[in-house]
């Protein structure tokens, strides 16, 4: 017997109903991967993940330092891919709303623990 | 040593590089999950999935038919989960694109292949 379908989910209206920046808000699963939302604004800390992490924007403009000196310039409507194993500082600037998709237990703050780790709660 | 960082892709983009409808193209790939566009009118087929299906509607309003006599109406900055082996249909109205998420190498029709069986290709 296959699970119950799912409602159908409104991004903006979930993205209306929190205010914590970098503290994702998962709102979907799938296949063992998670839909989170997230607020942000200014820098985040430089850390990296055992997983690939997919970033959609959706609204503001996300810029993610990558070590090596490089920066990818996400903005609204567009998605990009860190992967595992690429250590990346995101910078949200003055605001950034953003979907993350990336497997069921990623911490936020990857391999680098610390006072930005938040734990992902279901929205 | 981590793959090369990938490029930022934009939606808009490219939607406006392809005109065939319910014919999924592959935009990015994260951790044995393809990100798919699509753009479609009108009725599908039945077909169910031996995995989640995450659809994404970007434009357009896209009802999906379930066998049970429900039907969700899922409209363009909602996104949806069709459980694994739940049978559905997705109907697209007028017009309306979408992005698909789900595991690579899962077909467009799931179980019932027919004249409208796509090969996912790279966009």
């Amino acid at each position: 017997m296959a699970a119950a379908p799912a409602q159908v989910i409104n991004v903006e209206r979930k993205l209306a109903a929190f205010t914590e920046q970098w503290s994702p808000k998962i709102v979907a699963e799938a296949n063992g991967w998670h839909v989170k939302l997230v607020k942000a604004s200014g820098r985040f800390v430089y850390h990296r993940h055992d997983v690939d992490e997919l970033f959609i924007v959706l609204s503001g403009t996300l810029m993610i330092d990558l070590r090596d000196g490089e920066t990818r310039e996400v903005h609204a409507g567009e998605l990009y891919v860190v992967p595992a194993g690429v250590e990346h500082r995101p910078d949200a600037g003055e605001y950034c709303a953003m979907a993350l998709l990336e497997p069921v237990g990623v911490p936020n703050t990857g391999d680098a623990p610390g006072s930005r780790t938040a734990e992902d709660v279901w929205l």
